[in-house]
């Protein structure tokens, strides 16, 4: 017996962005209490050439919808990559939650065989399997961002703990 | 077809603590060029009630040693808890790795069903079965603490990127 790569990325991501959605909830709410500016901490980073929170969200939310879609052998939509406020960020992350929701677990059978190429036509591009394409790319990277999303509010004070970052399971 | 339980763990982990003792090995260099004295980086926080850099390390280990352990149904063993330098920490990484590299594959046959109790005996006692144990709390843990050991040493100054962080793949 084995695990489905639908079992192994899409419930995944989606109790991550869950997770990720609270804790921006908290930080939010932080702000508020604080009377910090809410774009101190869309904007802060944890080191000048870190990207700050908002892109770190983005770019969670960027693997948890190509990840799925390219096993799944859907086309991965564009996002404009704009969003400036925690109300946005939470579009952000509810119209990739839909969207992940809406692949039907069929679409994954055979994935883990299927060829992801990464960054096509660059000098970096890379052939991996599907398998290898979550497990040892995917799911990485997106625990990256959302955790270092995590840190970013935890050094900045925001009152979240591991419970808020792990989300529901 | 799936994805078996031994390659959605034992590998990842492996991958991911490659990492993260390649970033511990670029922190200590960084600590030796710019005359830091090695415990400072050690001990480094993001916010004073987390964790430092040795204890992240610590429990970076200890998930990887634990969720392969527990899912092939051997013994977990008990470490000291008592590592105080890179050397040290590269240690713990080395026996963990040496432990779940020597677990059988087959051993993990079937362990995506099996009950898995977490913090048995306690009020916060919880039971999953394996898949939901390595999917949903095992590797979010543990990508949890590799990432924010990364993050705290970038915040201070490490030169270290997300290839560092993740391993070979």
């Amino acid at each position: 017996m084995t695990v489905s790569m639908y079992a192994a990325s899409v419930p995944v991501f989606e109790q991550m962005l869950g997770g990720l959605g609270g804790v921006l909830n908290k930080a939010e709410a932080y702000a508020a209490e604080k009377k910090i500016e809410p774009a101190v901490l869309l904007q802060a980073r944890l080191f000048p050439d870190m990207f700050p929170l908002v892109r770190q969200v983005q770019i969670a939310c960027d693997f948890a919808k190509s990840v799925p879609s390219r096993l799944a052998g859907v086309e991965v939509p564009a996002y404009d990559d704009n969003e400036q406020t925690f109300a946005e960020l939470h579009a952000r992350i509810a119209k990739t939650l839909a969207l992940i929701g809406g692949l039907d677990a069929m679409l994954f059978e055979g994935s883990e065989q299927r060829e992801i190429v990464l960054r096509p036509g660059t000098p970096k591009e890379r052939k991996l399997d599907g398998q290898a394409y979550l497990l040892s790319y995917g799911l990485p990277q997106f625990f990256f961002h959302v955790t270092t999303a995590y840190a970013l509010l935890r050094h900045n004070g925001v009152e979240v703990g591991k419970r808020d970052y792990m989300g529901a399971y």
